[in-house]
């Protein structure tokens, strides 16, 4: 399975979250990693995106959530790339068969994101057009991976986001506890249990590292 | 009371709705219609902005749905202009006192926005990261005034659109009846039955045209 994953950041160099997620895109074979620069396209780079969508088995669409929504350079990418005749014509959605991962993050807790909580709506709703999107372009759409306050994410957070991090990019269903256990069996097949140790051990160390840079950053503006 | 209109489009020249909301506005007496063009902006371009939102009693985003969200323009545009410190800090939103009002424009009729049709999402929940972003700024949100195929309305329908929009964007309550009656009251009083009435007819006109003009460019692409 193909994944393509597109990735928006005002900052990307000055995100830790993102340089987690790009290291362990990074070990997943067949997937394919987008940083999102200078807008407007041009015709050749619109071109290519749209080769790079029609390719993909799964996009991935992935962001700091911003202003409550992706942040604008997502929404300029799919209005130049996201177009009729590439993505869906008058019969209906061309992207069908394909599926549609969305990777958010946010510097609130996931708590304040509740009727009643401190943000007062759900990430969900906030994420409506994208199962609009979804569903005119033909894509089935798959659970949001969330990723709330990486910062103050313990080391065991991170390893197991390292983890379904890569399940998201390369499960059919990377919700399903069959599947799950599959993809552990696969790995420690492949890399065998020492490699596959070391890597966690070795990300386990680089996250604690990461995690005390930016506690001393903090200062207000979170991510 | 004082509006600021905050215009997002791909190509607002081409726009007959904008055009006729941009002709309608200029009737407001104390109404600022600010498009957004070239991004990103420069510091001054910014300061400027920061401070048009200060002095506004109403904001009113402006904009067609485009992959069921703002433009990515729209986007840009907050994520410069609308910075902690300028309408959010600590404390709360900064722009307590102030109305936010939306104003959005589409090609599908409003029937297609609803569960089991054709888009199978309300128009209400595509717009949640307003309600956020206005909760978050200490924003009062006006119900949107949501314009479905402009290109199809009758003169009737364009002739009501034309009296709710100046009435959204200079009445306190907009959705008040009793405001309603007393600004018709009003506009007859201040400018005399003939003109208003004069005006009313040579909209009806000029959307005619406009209407048959359309008619004949819709293939496909419709606003």
């Amino acid at each position: 399975m193909h994944t393509l994953i597109v990735v928006a950041h005002q900052n990307l160099a000055g995100s830790n979250t993102q340089s987690f997620l790009k290291e362990t895109a990074a070990l997943v074979p067949d997937a394919t990693w987008l940083e999102l620069g200078e807008q407007p396209l041009t015709a050749a780079e619109i071109a290519t995106a749209q080769a790079q969508v029609r390719a993909a088995d799964r996009i991935v669409l992935q962001f700091p959530l911003y202003w409550y929504s992706a942040p604008a350079k997502m929404w300029a990418w799919l209005e130049q790339v996201w177009v009729r005749g590439v993505v869906y014509d008058d019969d209906g959605g061309l992207l069908t068969g394909k599926t549609l991962g969305l990777v958010v993050n946010f510097g609130h807790p996931l708590r304040d994101y509740r009727l009643g909580g401190r943000e007062g709506v759900t990430v969900d709703a906030l994420l409506a057009p994208f199962a609009a999107l979804a569903r005119k372009t033909g894509l089935q759409m798959l659970p949001p991976l969330l990723i709330a306050e990486f910062a103050r994410m313990t080391e065991q957070e991170h390893a197991d986001l390292f983890v379904h991090y890569q399940q998201y990019l390369s499960l059919p269903r990377p919700d399903s506890q069959r599947q799950q256990a599959e993809w552990f069996a696969q790995q420690l097949s492949a890399r065998g249990a020492d490699l596959m140790a070391d890597t966690l051990t070795d990300l386990q160390d680089e996250s604690t590292q990461l995690h005390q840079t930016v506690r001393e950053l903090r200062a207000g503006e979170v991510e």
